[in-house]
């Protein structure tokens, strides 16, 4: 069975998140269905993602894998005339609803995985700090604060989060489950239109991890907290009641990183034994 | 009664255009009653607006007019702690819709009138040329077309349509109106993320042309006409069937150009006696 990868986009805000759920409306179930409907499979194909988004989070650039059949690979229509993953990209977004873009179908390397192959994912969150200035046009995207925030105490505060560190005070717990992560990048920037956004990447995120992470920063952007907020909420390892986990309209996960084709199959290996 | 100016901009997905309709959810439907509302009026406050926005084209930098009785405008919610326009922006955005967002308000300069005194419109026209490239998130405001363009083309037709002419070509013929117009600027960029945008400035629009002028330069982009092309339907002085008008919802009314406070009541006189 050929393995493909599957760049896609997604508006979340008509979505209850990427994973499928029974009776609600997800990216994975809508994208299982397209590639069934588009290569013929009597049931949903199954599909493996980098980043399970939550209800109302956005993606520029999830990536996603699933194993296709020989035989029906092969019979993807439009395939004489094209190379079958320009067919397949093609069929899928004529088959799928407005909100979801596939932006290309490739043949994945050997033993790459679309979530344990990965080494670092990258997500954006918009905040707009004054109210009338706000496009309505990204009011999907967009999160409202009503006073004015100062993004390079922002930038400062976010600074001393970066690193290999334990990000239990920013996850919700799970049994089992390790909360250390390496955040790669976290830095703000007040964009030419006058949104203040940031920019997060790690090596992977717990659960609400980014929302927590911009929750934390907020507070010292609105000058109700010190720079060191953020770095003190770190090292308390819990919950903190001051954090506020951002609603979700605001992220959007922007691109996931993976290594060269060579290493694709032992980077997952490691990331799955390192999780297990 | 003092007139108040209103700066707003709207998302036109969900609105049947600007202009009230009976049964329809329209803009100046919408900010009349929120006006009335503030302003504890016993009917819908009457609107006059720059842009008489179709169904599905969106504004960011709208204006309108509204006269309100003194005592009503002395009465808005707030106004002890603030200034009124600042209070009565406050109030307007509280009650107004998601998809409108009012700027600010302000007392209007004696003689201004919204629509007569504005002495140029600014819109602007988004197209994705790439289908699979199309940020779904941006899908309400930009059309897609599914070959590439090549704006450097576009900029040379478009250059020919500039200056004073009638543009009988691109308007929907009404009775007794003149299609004479001044074109400022038409033109087109490749934006960073891939768009392709045209900027259309005039002095005033009829019903559907800025429409009508992408639909000109569009075969023109994708080597189907040559550049002289619009020019050609111009001079021709009717409907082209060439010509298609393009969908309501790559538009944007961006910006609205008035003369200083001290000429706004010349301009309002000229205009009307031009139009009469």
């Amino acid at each position: 069975m050929p393995r493909l990868r599957i760049d896609l986009a997604y508006d979340g805000t008509a979505f209850s998140g990427w994973a499928a759920q029974p009776g609600l409306r997800t990216v994975e179930a809508e994208l299982s269905a397209a590639v069934s409907r588009i290569l013929r499979l009597s049931e949903p194909a199954r599909i493996v993602v980098a980043g399970r988004t939550d209800a109302g989070v956005h993606a520029r650039g999830q990536v996603a894998h699933t194993d296709v059949p020989d035989e029906a690979y092969a019979a993807v229509p439009g395939r004489a005339a094209r190379p079958p993953e320009e067919a397949a990209t093609i069929r899928l977004n004529a088959v799928l609803p407005d909100d979801i873009v596939v932006r290309r179908v490739t043949p994945a390397p050997p033993g790459f995985d679309a979530r344990f192959s990965a080494i670092w994912r990258r997500y954006r969150y918009r905040i707009c700090d004054e109210p009338r200035a706000l496009d309505p046009l990204r009011r999907h995207d967009t999160v409202v604060v009503k006073e004015r925030l100062d993004p390079d105490a922002m930038i400062a505060a976010a600074r001393n989060l970066l690193g290999l560190n334990d990000f239990a005070a920013f996850c919700r717990r799970r049994e089992g489950a390790t909360t250390i992560r390496t955040l790669l990048d976290y830095t703000w920037t007040r964009e030419p239109d006058g949104i203040v956004a940031a920019t997060v990447r790690a090596d992977a995120f717990c659960h609400s991890m980014v929302r927590a992470l911009v929750g934390a920063v907020l507070p010292v952007g609105l000058g109700r907290a010190e720079v060191g907020f953020p770095a003190e909420v770190l090292r308390g390892g819990i919950r903190d009641p001051r954090v506020k986990v951002m609603p979700a309209h605001g992220l959007s996960l922007e691109e996931v990183g993976y290594p060269a084709d060579a290493l694709v199959a032992a980077r997952a290996q490691e990331a799955r034994s390192r999780r297990a």
